[in-house]
């Protein structure tokens, strides 16, 4: 069963949660067990895991690839002018494979499940297949 | 199921378009929905997913990481001179998990899936699993 | 089916090879083909496969991403003092999902599965998801 989510960026480089709002379709369709994937159908944004509790965290995460691949690097071909936020996507990627145990994402004590914009503000769109045990 | 694409690379560091391929091989199994792995066997490759338009994103992500994982650093140790290139294999991660839906690649309306050269030109083979729903 | 493995990290930034490890899980399930997700239940921590016959490329690895990614950078804000381990983490990756063919894991020849430690030394548990064909 593949769903999607309709997301609104508000900065150029931002890490936004969206745990809560997958694991309500998971509730919603009453799925025990199995598995979700996650997938950005952009190629200027990606899917991450990483600590939820400390907001300072995915400021770091989005600061840090600002600076490891910036704007308008003198090399970079591409006419849109976004070329960084390409490279960003892949060193993200696209999509996360998680787990479902007990009719909740299978998660550490501190993850969190990230949209990533890397072009924004805009409208983005994730693609969502949940998939039951047996 | 699990097929094998052999790809030759012509360059060191290149990415190459394999979504019509890896399309054939839904479309001769006759899979409308379901999901698809498609994994590198080797260590200094990789899979991503970025945009199929304009050729100069795949030339700007191989340069950029060029830039990020230089050739030959001071500080590798691996005797045979293509570190970087297992570095760059590392971040760009061996596999993509892709969504099938109508027959088709679920993809956004820019993105496509690429083989990741690092260290070529070479003779190449990836794993494609594709699964149909139901 | 979801099994978990705890391992302990001896360094602050260390790639310890769970191929094995995964593979006797494999084989204890009697599973001959289908798929396999193996999941990090932290936030500091990723999987990766590369090569698994010259150890100085997992130090390579390690070693390049210290610097791409320098701990205690300037402009990171997280009060733990480990935001260069978050960053990496979401570079590598928070999972791998790999084929299962013959009752063993599909890697090529100089393949092996990869737990990067960024945030060492720990105790870790990744999880591990096997779902046999048919």
């Amino acid at each position: 069963m593949i769903s999607y989510l309709t997301l609104k960026s508000r900065e150029r480089s931002e890490l936004i949660d969206i745990t809560a709002r997958v694991e309500e379709l998971i509730s919603a369709a009453g799925m025990r067990s199995g598995c979700c994937d996650v997938f950005v159908l952009h190629t200027t944004a990606g899917i991450t895991v990483n600590e939820g509790a400390d907001p300072a965290v995915k400021r770091d995460i989005a600061s840090c690839l600002d600076r490891l691949v910036p704007n308008n690097a003198h090399y970079f071909t591409h006419s849109e002018g976004n070329a960084a936020a390409h490279v960003k996507a892949s060193l993200i990627g696209p999509s996360q494979r998680l787990l479902v145990d007990r009719g909740k994402l299978l998660l550490g004590t501190w993850q969190a499940l990230y949209f990533c914009e890397f072009d924004g503000p805009r409208e983005r769109r994730v693609a969502i297949r949940i998939c039951a045990d047996g």
